[in-house]
Formats: structure tokens, sequence, C-alpha cells
């Protein structure tokens, strides 16, 4: 259960003009709990808002915003109101589920500032569909996607001062999505909030250049596993890669490259998506991912780069998979050109270097420009931004 | 960080008789705030005590005492003193890690009232030991496991009227340890807190006889991976079976029997160990369970049936490799006496079924007594209430 203080100064948020725009909305809420609905939000303003930091000096996921989005579920009552309220603490059961069986789940998404002063999100729907995808599969309760993004939407707009005014610095955009079961049997609950979060981050390349990556391949460890959750945002993907990624730390390396499977297939980088951009054995150019086989989560940055070079049409793209030993012939073979992670913290992030089996194999990506890298950087940020019309983006 | 209601009537709980008893406890706290120690317990006693409820109508894990036990830490300050305070909501930041990236951990023990009216815990330092390594595993800190059980001890103390006047009901025991780093990065955590709740539970049995299990055995669905964290008892890896129990309810199963690898090997049963008595292919009779690969949580009553077992020398005791094609030979071939599980809740649960492949298979567990599980059980509860005398016991 959320933080149960009684609102204050409470009041419906645009209900009239979206059940014009909308004639579906006009079925009663009463009769609909199994799904909660933008124009039920509640807003409860701040009254005492912060001072906006300075975005040259923000550290990641450490800023919040004045407010933030949170609907409360149960199987009894369904679906309650959305609330936009001040960013407060939750107060939780020490019983509840998402603190003892990680029935939680959440989604990263950005809200960008255009030179036209508009605030854009990208491809929002693709982290709506992930995230009830992810809810269904750890037995939490469903929820209509376009109104989770409506709600979302609205938060954004209360806060859309915190968007930073620059062409690299955005807003973190954090749902989120736990149990609040107050009992400790393993089993489907009963109660669960709906909440999201936002904060301003700076440009993950401060310097402007791209500063690649150095990534550690240790088969011992491994991240997801089929017949598991790894396509899902589920918190328990990430918990423990923190020992693997310190473990990489102290080998030298700043992320981790993730294999699977005795033929040391690689799946994914850090918390991002794998790529690489070669000439293959067919002596193809080529970009190449590893495919939804569900060890990989299905990144939005994934999808948008796929989408891209399919639409540019200048190489072959594959979503294929590819192991340690195509990569270290082809390193032999000099065919790499590129390997890149994929994500929404840093769109493209270049990697310099993997040590695997105690080899520190050289990766020549910014010795090739990064010329693709750099090109779906500029191509994403692009759209994201607004300097390029598209209609992945979804206006605030 | 818990909520931060100011304590009043705290007190300092026999620091000097502990001082005493324990030479190294001697040793200042503000030098070692890298443990937490007993002796700086402080304790507010709940000025409005719960009515104790029927243990005939407990259903597990909803039922709470009146007090809790707290043990905040942070990078910076190290650990704070322990307290035991009434039981309430915890006050999270709503980016706290536990609640996205599972930073989080439990353990599951019970503490029993003998006929002797004394309470006792069983074997409680395996239950420390395993959540030890567990923190480490997720990057949280270190912590004293002696401290951390007489803490733990003193709580129960503490609450010692809800612990069932009966010698099958027991107060079940959950400490937890969470972080509470209030940021998105996925990093070490800064902060963390360390607590205990307890609860009575009413017998896992209530009719006093057996009541057997069937079991899905799906290779569709994979509990743990070899490189991954099955053998800790961290909160991802229970989130994601509740969807898979509930596709074995929908197959007419009670739980799930967990397999591995494409020889589809026997791991888990439910979130219970598994074990087989048979004849083996040699004609020996063998208690079996498959080994600490890592695929598998280390379970004190596991452990426990082991030691007993091979104390007695009655027959072969194994840990090792079975697949679904041994125990389905073995059936074929009128050598399987007995499948059970082994837990903290069940002590040992028979399995009466195991639908696998299509093909429902009867396990002759009740048809055969069931001799071995009934002398498990008869022997275990008889430790753990005391009614026989053993250094497995801890005596609150």
């Amino acid at each position: 259960m959320a933080a149960g203080s009684a609102l204050s100064g409470v009041m419906i948020w645009g209900r009239k003009i979206l059940a014009v725009q909308r004639n579906w909305s006009c079925v009663s809420w009463r009769a609909a709990s199994t799904i909660f609905k933008a124009t039920d939000l509640q807003i409860e303003l701040n009254k005492h808002p912060k001072e906006k930091p300075d975005v040259a000096n923000l550290v990641f996921g450490k800023t919040f915003t004045d407010h933030m989005l949170a609907i409360e579920w149960s199987s009894e009552k369904g679906w309650g109101k959305p609330k936009i309220k001040p960013f407060q603490n939750l107060s939780l059961h020490p019983a509840s589920s998402s603190l003892h069986y990680s029935l939680e789940l959440f989604e990263g998404m950005k809200a960008y500032r255009g030179p036209d002063n508009r605030v854009r999100l990208f491809r929002p729907m693709l982290n709506m569909e992930r995230m009830h995808r992810t809810a269904l599969r750890l037995s939490l309760p469903s929820f209509d996607k376009a109104e989770m993004l409506e709600c979302l939407r609205k938060l954004i707009e209360v806060d859309q001062d915190w968007v930073p005014y620059s062409d690299t610095a955005s807003l973190y955009i954090r749902p989120t999505f736990i149990s609040t079961e107050p009992s400790l049997g393993v089993a489907k609950p009963n109660h669960a909030m709906l909440y999201v979060i936002v904060g301003p981050v700076g440009p993950y390349f401060p310097s402007g250049g791209f500063s690649p990556v150095s990534l550690l391949a240790d088969p011992k460890y491994v991240r997801a596993w089929v017949g598991g959750v790894g396509d899902c945002k589920v918190g328990g993907n990430y918990g423990p890669t923190i020992y693997v990624q310190n473990e990489a730390a102290k080998e030298g390396c700043q992320q981790v490259l993730w294999l699977y499977g005795d033929d040391h297939q690689v799946t994914e980088a850090g918390t991002m998506n794998f790529f690489l951009y070669w000439i293959n054995e067919q002596g193809e150019e080529e970009l190449l991912t590893p495919p939804l086989n569900g060890l990989i989560l299905p990144g939005v940055t994934r999808q948008s780069l796929l989408d891209l070079a399919r639409q540019w049409g200048d190489f072959k793209v594959s979503e294929r998979t590819v192991t340690m030993a195509d990569v270290v012939k082809g390193l032999q073979e000099d065919r790499v050109k590129e390997i890149f992670g994929a994500g929404t913290a840093c769109v493209v992030c270049p990697v310099s270097r993997i040590l695997y089996n105690g080899t520190n194999y050289a990766i020549p990506t910014m010795e090739n420009g990064p010329d693709i890298s750099k090109r779906f950087l500029a191509a994403l940020t692009d759209i994201q931004y607004g300097r390029t019309p598209s209609d992945w983006v979804h206006l605030v």
C-alpha cells in the first residue's frame, strides 16, 4: 500500500475533455475495475517544489522530480483511481511479496525536449507492451496499456519543467509494478501497486564523444537461461548481476558480456543488447544481433536499430545466434568492424576490448569511426529530440 | 529506511550480562560498525499487543506478532544498532533497489514449544550461514552470524507468548535482508536493512495424517541454472515460479517438479528439496537426493535428513544427479518406494503422482507406509519439539 496520507486538494484531470475525445471512455469506471483509466486521474500538486538541478552534474537515477504516479490494485476491488501526488516514500507491509519473492518489474524510458520546446516520448507503447507481458509472467494484474501510457504522459506534463532544456540530457522515466501482498505464501498476489517515478539525467557521454567500454566474457556467469525469464524486465534479472559486474571490474573490465551455453553464445552486454557489425563468413557486410529466443531482453533501442538499418537497406541485417568463436574468428580474419551495446541509457555504446578465456581481444570499433554507431546515434537522437519528424515519437 | 518514528521507552537489552558472558564483546561498537551486536539491542515494546489467534485457523504467513527486529546499514556509517520495535510498515524510497533489482533475500525458520514449555530453534546457524552467503552474492553487506542469531533469539524471547502451545504448530521466522538504496543505478547498494518478522503457523498436515501431493514435471520451465543463483535464497528465484505453479494447477497438479537440462534432471519439488527412496539399479536400498551443484537450494531439512539417515546407517545415502528417465525406469521396475519433498514448512511431504510428458505416473509413496517419510517426520519433530534431546536445538 502507498503511504496512506489523505489527499488534499484533489482534482479530476481533464475528465470531460478526454470523454469527448474518446467515446470508449463513456464506459463507467465502476464496472471496469479490471482496468484503470486516465480520465479518473486525481492530481495532488506538490506545494513544496524542489529547485531544479544543474543537468551537467547529475548522477543517473539519484534525482527525482516533485511528483509520482501511483495506482493501487486489489483482487477484491480491482484497480483504484490513478493518482499523481507529491513524490514520497512508500509505506509497505514488511511481508510484501515484492520484498521477499521479487514480485516486481520495471521499465526504462525517456522524455526528450526538442528545439521546438515540445517534449517527446520515444516509441512508448513498446515499453507498455513489454511491461504488460512481464506483469502477466509475474502473476501481477493486467492493465490497459494505452491508459497506462496516458497516465504516464500526464505525469510528465505535470513535471514538464523537469525535462532538461538540452539536446543531450533527458528525463528518465521509471514505471514500476510491485506486489504489495502482505503475506508470505509464494502465491499470486491479491494486492499490487503500479507507480512511476521520473528524474532528469545528463548525457551518457558527457564529453560529447563516444567513450568505448571493455567487457569481461566469462562463461562461469550466466544471466538468463532457456525456460526462465530472461526476456522479461523483472527485478530478479538484475540484482545478481552486480556481483558479476564487480568481478569484471576486478579484471579491469567495465561491463560484463553475458555468454550462454557450451558454445558460449553471446547474449547481452551489461544491461544492453549486443550488436556486431562485420563482414560475415560469406563475405557480406552484416549487422548482427542475437535473436529473441527467451535469453534476450527485447530492447526498444534494439528494435529501433534493426528497423532503421532495414529501412536504410545498406547492409544485411540479421537476428541470429553468434558465439564467441565466431567473434574471435572474425577478429583474427580482420572482418569485425564495430561491436556495440544498445539501450535506452546510451542509445549505442562502443566496445573496445573483450577479455575472454584470459585473452584480451582488441575490438577496432573506434578505429572504424565508429561509422555505424555514429550513424545510429545521430539518426535515433534526431528522432528522439524532434529534429527529424517521425511517427516513433509521442508528444507529451 | 525504516519508518523513522522516534523510539520511545528505549532500553538497552542485557548489555552488561552479555558483556560478562562473552569477553569479545568488550570491543567498542564505535570501532566495529562492520558488524552489529546483540549487546547494542534497543527494545521498544508494543503498547498495543494484539490478541493471539486460534492456531487451528491460521493461514500460513498472514499473521504476525507484536514486534519486529530491524537493523539498518549504510556504507557511510556501517551497521546501526539493532532494534526490536512494534511491528510496523516500512517506509521505503520508491527507487529502493530492492523494489527494482531484487536486491532482497530471506530465510525461513521456525521456533517450537516443547512439552517442557521451553522454546527451541532448529539448527539456526545453518540459516545464518546461508543468509550470509546469499547476502555476499547479492552485494549486500556482511554481518556477524552469531550476533544476528542472538538478535533474532531476543526477538522471539520478546514475543515468546506467540509461540503456539502445541506439538504441531510453531512460530515461523522470516529474516529478510533488502537494499534500501534510493537510486536507480544497477550497483552495489550503499543503504540496506536487515529485518525479521515472525508469526504463528498451524500444522502443515492439519488432519494429523500425511496428505500427499501431485507434481507437474514440465521441462519447458526451469527454476535455476548453472552459472546463476539457484543455490541462494534470493527473491528472484521465487516470483517467476508462481506462474508455473498456476500452470501446474491447470494441469491438475498441486506443485511443480523442477527439471534441468536435456536429460531432465530432477532438481526441486515446489519450494522443497527432492528425495527418492528406492532400490537402485544395483539392487541397493538407497535414499537419494540431487547434489549441491549450484542448481539446488541447500535446505536445512535436506541436510538434516541426510545426517539422520547416515547416522541410522540402515540404507545407502546418496547425493547425486537423478533424471526423470531414472525415476520412470524405477517405477516401471517397481523399485521406487517413496518420493517426498523436504522443507521447513512440512519437514517431509509425500508425493503420490508425477505428470511428465503427458503421462501420469503413480508414485507408491503412501502405499509403502510411507515408512521412511514417517520415520523422518517423527525423528525430526521429536528433536524440534524437544522430545528427543539433541545438540541441533538452540534454546530461546
